[in-house]
């Protein structure tokens, strides 16, 4: 059973992160959406909030699961039996960031596989952070974050 | 009338900021340097001090004025009828990052057009970020920031 | 009055290269869409189609000509006195070669600005190159080339 | 039933090419290596030894193919039913091509999915223009092809 | 005498910060591993036990002392008659980032020269603060630095 | 004795390569400038000006030769008993192919050390093939070649 980790913060989940997903589910067994987070630093949006938007947008995919994590990567695949990260690339800059992850999480668990989706053209812009920004100065962040969701 | 936006935090700014502003001056009828700025984040330099040296910078220049703002710039520039964002580009790492907020700003309002100009070649090293480490560290700027300001 | 050349081999014209042009008129009294051709090397289309295109997408704005040079673009910008040169932004490879030749153009002509506009998300990936080597293989270019137009 | 294609000119494979194909190989049911060639274009390895060399080393695999095709990639897939096309990644500069050839492929059949890999760090300098170009000045290029195949 | 400065906050040093100071060891008559450290940002390692771990990894080494400064580097460097900074390449964001360094040290003290490494390709991935990130969650980092030591 | 090899097609030789040269003087005992050829590719200018424009410059230089060879890199730096290349860097999209270069050349000899030195600013837009575009076009090269030399 071929099962695979999409980590992140999902501070939000935004448009391009359901669209890689949505794209890996025939590629899975199963696939865990994770949360990371950690005591110390606490995201913009509550993480309570951030798993119940990423549940409501997937509620229909039967092989999604969302949890949320913390220490490394690699040991809650470990934990879940997962042999692969899905990531999405959108930029260059990305690619250099996430390359160093991959090889990184590589040393520490050669089994674990990282597998990586292109975002499309009209959700490149899209990173939480800037959703982020947008949200705090009282912008409108609906186009960029799922649908399905209200924030 | 074309009216654009340069926006920034110009902290402090710098011989590559004057130059870019410089070369776009022919181009629009009216240019607005804004210092974004918000209540939580103060800068290295105070704000009025932002303010006043490129006001000293700019004096001479009859379609330049100088401002400050708070939010999001693409609410600044409808404000000020605004229609195009003016930035320069140094390097391909800058290229990037403004890429995306240019998009996301075209995303927030489809009318704001953002118009790029070349750092030169002798300012490609400049950054604000840069100028406060030397600073900070008792170095001499002057060789950063435009000739008729002392900081 | 401001003049622009915006200068290419357009072989063909693409969706990319119509967006940035139709964005840059408000900017410019005139823009000459300038073909580079040299008798050695001929393109995959013949220069007359080239032009025949670009003309015939352009039609309706007064202020774009259409005309085809050899030589140094810088020259071609001083016989037609055009102080700038518009040219898109797609990738950051893109622009490390983009801002090669703009400065080396400025220093053959240091009166010559280049002035950079962004490829649209949805146009990053069309390149005169692409568009050709699909219709060498008899696939369907009509979503990549202006609407107006057929090949 | 997950069909993937790896498309390439493969002149020659490489250990780059051999290790994702093999990470590859858990994740789809089928792969189908095709060495893209067309009758104008002929390699520097003749289309046949390119065939045997790929054939030789996957010849344990049950799940992997070996075929060559001209046209364009897309058709090949749809001809093959294949909904998957894998990459291997190197560097950014390989990503921004990779990326455009990818949204591509996606604007000419939007079922079709590529899927990126990592190459390893230490076949991050193999390419088979780099082999070619040892081969041809008479140098050794036994440690950047597979173990298996001769050249 | 050719004296040359290796930089960095060493935090902690790692097997790509010692296989680049290794391969420096042939050019240079004397190099010196200087820690940047100012009062306000202590590291995540004390600042002793850097110190420590690079004297203890580079102790047979006649030509490699190890010290610590606060200031600008270019001073340092003009302190101890260097005349040579030897930086590492990692990624070609690295590139960017470093290059703006060196042009800005170069223009602070034209007499200083940055001298560039490659780092290895297995080393490629590894960073202090991918080292630091892995120790903070309870991970394994003996692979990441010096075999002579333990952290 | 530290012997480094600068190697490169010089077609024709730029300020950034004399630039690069002069600045390694002094770390190494003796420089070869060498101009890589074969016989099936010739270049824009006769090899024969190639080497005499080189000699003309660094005829003052008692640590400098200029030679050509054809063949793999490594093996005339084996010949030449150079443990070191110098190259220059540019630019990011240099870098990465100024890396791939240098790690096939250390697998194909692990003696053989690469080191980078950067193009100043005012020397990145300069290439060889920018040189020979404006050239044949009959602009004027004089700023991009060393002072020394007239083509």
């Amino acid at each position: 059973m071929n099962i695979a980790v999409f980590a992140g913060s999902f501070d939000p989940i935004t448009r391009g992160h359901e669209s890689i997903i949505r794209r890996a589910i025939p590629l899975f067994d199963k696939i865990i959406i994770a949360i990371g987070h950690n005591a110390d630093k606490t995201g913009y949006f509550p993480l309570e909030n951030r798993l119940k938007w990423i549940k409501e947008v997937f509620k229909d995919e039967a092989s999604i699961s969302v949890e949320s994590y913390n220490g490394l990567t690699v040991d809650f695949c470990k934990e879940k039996k997962a042999g692969y990260l899905i990531r999405g690339l959108r930029t260059s800059a990305d690619f250099e960031f996430e390359r160093s992850v991959a090889q990184v999480n590589s040393r520490l668990n050669p089994e674990l596989e990282t597998v990586f989706m292109l975002t499309l053209p009209e959700h490149v812009m899209i990173t939480s952070s800037i959703v982020r920004e947008v949200h705090r100065n009282g912008g409108d962040i609906r186009q960029f974050i799922p649908e399905k969701i209200q924030i």
